[in-house]
Formats: C-alpha cells, sequence, structure tokens
C-alpha cells in the first residue's frame, strides 16, 4: 500500500525514528482535509500501524481561568526532568468561531515549547467537531508511534469536546479552580463521572485554604459517584496542585502512574483501547455516510430538488425524507 | 394515501374540527416510535398539510429557577383571557437520564392547565435528541393544524435542545432572573444571538431593582450584537416581567406582535418557515441514515466484522471505515 503514497513512506520510519520535524510534518497532514492529504494521512497510519509502542494518554479537562497553560507548562516540564518525552495536543471545537485557540498563546509554554523531550502542538482551526476528532486521534497515534511516554491532550470544558477526549485516551484528568461550597454544581455530573483525577489548581499563597476545602468537597462528591470495577480502592480521587510551586505535582503524577499500572495489570487498559478503537471506525463511518449528503453530486441535486418541494410545501420533511433515503438505499 | 392508515384517516378531520381529544391522541402517536406508528404519523401529517393555519410558534428557554413554569401559567392565563388559545409543549433532551421532566408537575400550572383554550404537553421521556426533534416538530405541527393561535414550545437551558427549538419556532424568547452585573457572562453568546425577547422575570418586590439593572445589562448586550436585517430597530429587546404580579406581560406580548408583524411584512417569516422545513426535511434524511446502520441486519453484520478486525488490531479504524464506506456505496 504504502508505495503508492510517497509521502507516508517517506514519513513512517523517519517518525518511528523519532525525528521531530518528520512529526511535525505528519501531524500537518492529518489536519488536512485536501482529499489527497487524507488518503497520505491513512496511508501512514496505517503504515505505522503494529509498531507496538503505547504512550500514557492523558486527557485534561478545565475550563478557562483554572490555569491550565501553567500547570501544563509545571506538569510537563515535571515529567521532562523525570526524563520522559511529553507531547501537547489541544482540542478546541471552538477556535473556528472565536478566532483564539487554546495552546495558541505559546510564551505560556516557554519553557516547555523549547524543552527537547516536548512537542507542543496547538489546535488547529476547526469547521467541525468530528473533523476534530478525527485529527487528534491520528495526532495521538503519529506521537505515539515517535515513541513519546506520555500525550497530553488538553480540551476546554465543553461537554461534547470533553467526550471525544475521554474516548481516546487512558486517564482523563479535570483541572479546577478553588472555590466556594455552592460552585460545586458548575461541574456537570457527566464530566465528573469522566473524570479519574480531579486536580484543584492553586493551592497556594491566599488560596490554599480554598482549595483544601474545594478538594474535600469534590472527594466526598466523588465517593457518591459508582466505584468503577477496573480501578483500586480511592479512584477517582480529588488532589491539590500548585502549578505555580509544583506542590502535589509529582502526587498527581504518582496517582496516574498507580492508575495506569492497575489498569494495564487488570487487562481494562487492552480492552478500552480495543472499545476506543472501534468507537472510532464507528464514528468514521457514520461521519463518511453523512458527508455523501453533501459531496456525492447526484445525492446532493436530488436532496436540493426535496428541499425546494419541502420548502414550497408540495411535501412535508417527513414523506421527502422518507423518498429520499428509499432513494439512497438503492445504491445511492 | 390516508386510506391504507384508519387512524390518520380517522384523526385527521377531527384534529381539523379542533377536537381536544383527537389532537391528544395524535400527540401520543407522534410520540410513538413503534414503525407502524411512524408510518401513521406520516401519513396523518402528510393528511393535514396545506391546510392554511398559521399559529405563531415562540420557543421559551430558561435555566431551572428562573420561574418558567410560573410565568407559562401566568402568560399563558393573559392569552386565554385575551380570547386566544394557547398550546404549550416542552423539550427535554435530558428527561429520560434524569428521571424528571419539565411540565411534569401540571399542579404549577394549575389554572392553565383547566383552562378550555389552553393544551399542555408535557415532555416525553426522551431516548436522543432527534427522536425529541421529530416528535416536538410534529406535535407542533399538529396544534397548528388544531387551529392554536400560539403554541409555546419550552425548553431548558441546554445548548443543543435550544438550538432545536429555534428551528421550530417564529420567535424565540430567553427568559431570566435578575442577577448581579458579572453573571451576565453565564449566557452563552451563542444563546444570545438566538434570542428576540430577553425577558428578565421576578422584576417585583425586592427583586425589582436587581431585574431593573439586569435589563440593563442585557439591553447593552443585545445592542453590541448585530441587527437582524429583517427586524424592526430596537430588536432584540430586554424587558421586565413578573409572572407573580403579571407586569409587564401585556408589553411582552405587545413587543412579540409586533416582531411577529413585522417579520410577515418583509416576508420573512414564509422565507423562514420554508427554511425550517427544509432543514428537518435534511435533518430526517441524516437521522434515517444513521439508523439504517444499527437496524439493517446485512449491514449491522459487516459493522460488527470490521469492528473486531480494528479491536483487534488488524486494521485501522479509518481504514476499515474507508471499506465499510466503499460497501455502503455499493448499495450497503
Amino acid at each position: 500500500m504504502t508505495d503508492a503514497r510517497p509521502l507516508a513512506a517517506d514519513l513512517a520510519p523517519r517518525i518511528l525514528a523519532g525525528e521531530r520535524r518528520a512529526l511535525a510534518r505528519a501531524v500537518t497532514l492529518v489536519e488536512s482535509t485536501r482529499p489527497d492529504h487524507r488518503a497520505e494521512a491513512t496511508a501512514l497510519i496505517e503504515a505505522l500501524r503494529g509498531h507496538g509502542r503505547q504512550a500514557l494518554r492523558i486527557g485534561l479537562s478545565g475550563t478557562p481561568g483554572v490555569g491550565k497553560s501553567t500547570f501544563i507548562e509545571a506538569f510537563g516540564m515535571a515529567l521532562v526532568e523525570a526524563g520522559l518525552s511529553v507531547a501537547v495536543l489541544a482540542v478546541d471545537p471552538s477556535s473556528a468561531r472565536s478566532g483564539g485557540s487554546i495552546l495558541g498563546d505559546k510564551t505560556r509554554m516557554d519553557r516547555l515549547s523549547r524543552a527537547p523531550r516536548a512537542f507542543i502542538r496547538p489546535s488547529p482551526s476547526a469547521t467541525h467537531l468530528g473533523g476534530v476528532a478525527r485529527r487528534t486521534r491520528e495526532a495521538v497515534a503519529l506521537c505515539e508511534a515517535a515513541g513519546f511516554d506520555v500525550v497530553l491532550i488538553e480540551t476546554v470544558g465543553v461537554g461534547q469536546s470533553e467526550t471525544m477526549v475521554a474516548e481516546m485516551c487512558d486517564l482523563f484528568v479535570l483541572l479546577l479552580a478553588p472555590a466556594g461550597g455552592d460552585e460545586l454544581q458548575g461541574v456537570k455530573r457527566g464530566i465528573m463521572e469522566m473524570a479519574d483525577l480531579i486536580l484543584v489548581n492553586k493551592a497556594d499563597g491566599d488560596l490554599k485554604p480554598a482549595a483544601t476545602r474545594t478538594v474535600a468537597d469534590y472527594a466526598g462528591a466523588l465517593r457518591l459517584l459508582r466505584k468503577r470495577p477496573q480501578d483500586p480502592e480511592g479512584f477517582p480521587k480529588a488532589l491539590p496542585v500548585s502549578a505555580y510551586t509544583g506542590d502535589g505535582l509529582p502526587e498527581a503524577w504518582g496517582q496516574m502512574q498507580a492508575l495506569a499500572r492497575a489498569r494495564k495489570d487488570s487487562g481494562w487498559w487492552d480492552r478500552r483501547r480495543a472499545q476506543q478503537a472501534a468507537h472510532w471506525f464507528e464514528e468514521e463511518v457514520r461521519a463518511g455516510l453523512l458527508a455523501r449528503l453533501r459531496t456525492d453530486p447526484a445525492i446532493r441535486a436530488a436532496m436540493a430538488g426535496l428541499a425546494e418541494d419541502v420548502a414550497a410545501g408540495r411535501t412535508t420533511p417527513d414523506a421527502a425524507a422518507a423518498e429520499m433515503l428509499a432513494r439512497l438505499g438503492q445504491g445511492g
């Protein structure tokens, strides 16, 4: 397969050799929506299959203001200084609309972005969440093939993007700021249920007492959730950290490692990765099917004709849809 | 068509005659997911097409705590007392999970639920948002055919359900509670942009000053949004209301009527309804296409086989999806 795809054939061995420039080039490739690039990207991912390397994929969510960039800088540097390599990717489905992008401001991660064992990739501007999912997932696969020990996938606190990130990581970490007790309700139950670890940042200086209280509040809330059979006693857990002083970061990393080890030992890790791959296959089929409605000229024309009939009141949305689906059932 | 569908043939003329029992029966029919009921429902909606009646469809959103039930009771009674007929429908995509349902507690709308010119229908338990959309849209069409002057479509303050309701109404009203100035940011920009009218409830007693300030804050925020070419000067607008005392309700209704009239005069109303119908046709095609992946036995088997290959690492999600899509392209 790969010899038909010169770029994929060139990049694959270089990525496996850990060549940073090839990795950056490949991430750009998977971010492209051009059909020839898509074909090269699919061939590249296929060529990299079976390398047997596994990074610890950590999903990290937190709304703006919790100090996420500072946390990633401090946590990433701590890992790098411990001899590990770290890739940081970002998922921000809103960046297309807002014009901004998380991780866009690399100056916030000044040290980490210059560390030789780190790779930081800002969120590309997004047109739709499906596209973001595929690109991020493929970028994760590339970083894993390049031999990174840890891949951090950052997202903003928006329901759908968090679900998506949870489907491509091994651990999910929720970063929060210290808060008053009644603000607990601000975190949606669904996100609490996704979190393996809740880290309350800014546990330093004046905010330390509030952070300690917030940790206790969340620890209490987490105890009310159903225990996950795959996890050791005590998980999910809430811990205080300070990205500013570095306090709590070694403990947080220790907990992540303990959880990863337990999940590997129980076989849950491999099962979960297999489920995730199957999930993304199904998602891709769904996305591809819907894409045909927009891209196949004959289908587009039929859709437009029926839409006109519906708009003019000559038929109802449901009757027209039934007709269109009958046509599509006969081979489009 | 309709003679093949006895229920549709029986119900259609009775609904057009405004018979309340037939309407309730028909709403139950469109809420059913049984295939034979779906066919009857589609036939019924088709049989009712072209009656030429148009209700004013008002979308109403507001998070729990803003006094939505009390507002609907007071506003609905004011309309009924002015000689108008009012139907109230609810969209609550979360009701399936939470077990609760908005409008479920009819005692909160004690007077309105007993008013002969009112029809209140709680949200059915929902399995997925797509199903909710179709059922609500069809229920709206039924109420319109039954001759209601106003159809209120209530939703909770959740992004996706609000977008959905906005796609099936003529006016979108956002109900808020009085708040401190810095809470303004709690309302998402996307929802602000959808609103034609922001009503700040509880403008009575101790809360009146706060409500007045909140109205001013939102009026200022609304001025920053792009003016809509279809609307007269001054829209979108923020107004104080009190569901408790009734203050502001006639003004709110007056503004709704003024906006509806202007949109009808400019031709925008009809264009928008045509666009909405086309939108729902496209949505139904998309939903139907995806449903096949779950329901067609041959497709299900092929999907399951490929998912297994992906889970076992014999292929990648993308390569397997490309293969499945190629098969589907040849007629499933």
